[in-house]
């Protein structure tokens, strides 16, 4: 894997950059559509790339380890050759799920026994066999197994989650340098800063991240439920101590004016379910406001979803008609509203870079974000 | 509208022909898919026309007139512009789910009162007010009111509905005949034959239905339980009174092999939910059988859906991810799953065209209605 930053913001840390893959190039600052089970939700594959213009998408490692299980990723020879997307995939770790999903886990030094949430069967995660699964999925970028703590969270815990976290991070490191990728092409390990709300733990982590010298670093245990202040305090003090060479992964955030205030604070990749999730509700996130399709105001509007966006679903189909498939529960809402959603926070990604490389990215910033954050 | 008839089979009652509308051809024998409320369930408008290449489209006169509303429709300048697929729209008339969806309904020489089954809100369908309700949905084709009765039904029920489904017959033609279509196109009415199961009773409807001398006829009342030889024979009788050289509609059939029988008995129009419905359940038709692909033996199975069809869908993705997605109930299963369905129903009727053009039809049959009945 390769980055190079091509320009930088004068008047924040914002940068625009390339990041080289074997499945293709992405250029940063960049969002990535979660598939978590091997699909973007409502989305074909097809549209991920001439629609909405993905670059890259996130999958995870939990969930695949589940269902479909690793022997059939592993006979089509990985995840892109078994879901038919063809750019390049991040796999996230599992850390977060097995916190979040399953009924009962149990946390040791040896790793996370958990419970599936599918049928209640009996699993271990350790360092090492997730890398193991990773190697077998095949992600692109793959991530090391973490602690990723709740907010809030005591500082006492905090201290030893990040101490076993880094323990932890040093397994994954030596089992991924003592194994081969499992198909043609390389991947690439990004260890995780943690660190609660604690600056003090975040400068800690983001030092120990950092020399394990890996080609990117990603920033997890942020947006779960700490304001957003609190988020991008940290976020601003861990980017100045990760390398300025390699690519910064916020995972987990957010909404658009998360990522563009993030954006402005040096960091380069996103993920978050919120796009699909809130489009499956009708919430549409557009170029000049937030939208609930659901409220009577739109019954009769028949102007398209987003007029300054291009593509299909945001010129096709009008306010009225999206509202009336939300409203119906028909599948072809959920497909329409996704699509727009993430169209929309590709655009907002790519328009970001355009605005940091022409040199206005500071004063563009601040007018978008007052205009995302809006609701219509 | 226009009816030409190209070819005939010298074997059977197989005729090829083509409709002309005026939002485009229909090469007939064709399938129309389901979109009950302006949708087709899972599927984009591009993927009806540039995938499945369909050729037209149904839409519902009760959930339609239900929600969105009539005002929004005519707002949007009818059916078409509203939803965005620019082909012809045949709407049925809401007979059959006034009794099929609505808790209470009593029906009376005037009309059918009947409950909303989304608010329990109170309504009459009246012969005529469908007529001005089909005018404001704006289908090129649109259907005459009628009793669609139940199986079994005894003698004397059928008797007296057929009746009065011809007495509304004339009052739904009277009403056609004193309105405008209210938008820049032109719309036919179709009447519908009934009869229950009596033979008796269906050669009375041909003959009433055909003396309206209306661009084309609908056989209403079959696939609602009946053995498929008794449908057969009701739909031979029927087609050898309904007019030659004017399109037959079966209504609400139905399987592959029932579509294969039929179009030799002389039908010229389908429509079913089967392909759709049966699809998000994880039922497919493909050209080699019925795959039920939750089945296990599908797990490890990385062959495409259908190695006969060509198209997106059946091509790029396996069976194997189908499965996954399907067992997952990720959305992306049902998407890919309806528009495999559709594709193959089109491609069959295509196929049928095509070997009743190069006079092969009868033998091809035969052979077909055994493969699309069997399981894989």
């Amino acid at each position: 894997m390769e980055f190079n930053i091509l320009d930088a913001d004068a008047q924040s840390n914002a940068r625009a950059g390339l990041i080289k893959t074997d499945h293709g190039e992405i250029e940063t600052p960049i969002f990535m559509p979660v598939g978590t089970a091997g699909s973007v939700k409502a989305v074909h594959q097809r549209e991920l790339k001439d629609d909405i213009e993905a670059q890259i998408i996130l999958g995870n490692t939990y969930h695949l380890y589940l269902r479909p299980g690793l022997d059939i990723i592993r006979a089509a020879g990985g995840l892109q050759r078994f879901n038919g997307w063809q750019g390049p995939i991040l796999t996230d770790s599992g850390g977060y799920q097995v916190y979040s999903l399953s009924d009962t886990r149990k946390i040791t030094e040896e790793g996370v026994h958990f419970k599936s949430h599918i049928d209640g069967s009996k699993h271990l995660f350790t360092p090492e066999n997730v890398i193991d699964i990773q190697r077998a999925i095949g992600g692109d970028i793959i991530m090391a197994f973490d602690e990723c703590t709740p907010y809030p969270c005591e500082y006492p815990y905090a201290r030893n989650s990040l101490d076993m976290t880094h323990r932890w991070l040093k397994r994954c490191c030596d089992r991924f340098d003592q194994t081969p990728a499992l198909y043609e092409y390389s991947q690439a390990l990004f260890p995780i800063v943690q660190g609660s709300t604690y600056a003090d733990l975040r400068k800690e982590s983001a030092e120990v991240v950092a020399s394990f010298e890996r080609p990117g670093n990603a920033i997890g245990g942020l947006a779960v439920g700490e304001p957003a202040e609190m988020m991008y305090k940290m976020t601003d003090e861990v980017c100045q101590i990760l390398p300025k060479n390699k690519p910064r992964y916020l995972m987990g955030v957010g909404t658009p004016a998360n990522i563009l205030e993030s954006i402005a604070l040096g960091i380069d990749m996103f993920d978050c379910v919120m796009p699909t999730r809130n489009a499956r509700n009708g919430m549409l996130f557009t170029s000049e406001g937030i939208i609930n399709i659901k409220n009577k105001k739109w019954q009769d509007d028949l102007s398209p979803i987003d007029e300054n966006l291009g593509g299909y679903v945001s010129q096709s189909y009008s306010k009225a008609y999206l509202r009336h498939l939300i409203i119906s529960k028909e599948i072809l809402g959920a497909q329409i509203a996704s699509i727009h959603n993430l169209s929309f926070y590709l655009w907002l990604v790519k328009e970001a870079r355009r605005q940091i490389i022409g040199g206005s990215f500071a004063s563009w910033k601040t007018a978008m974000v007052k205009k995302v954050s809006g609701r219509l």
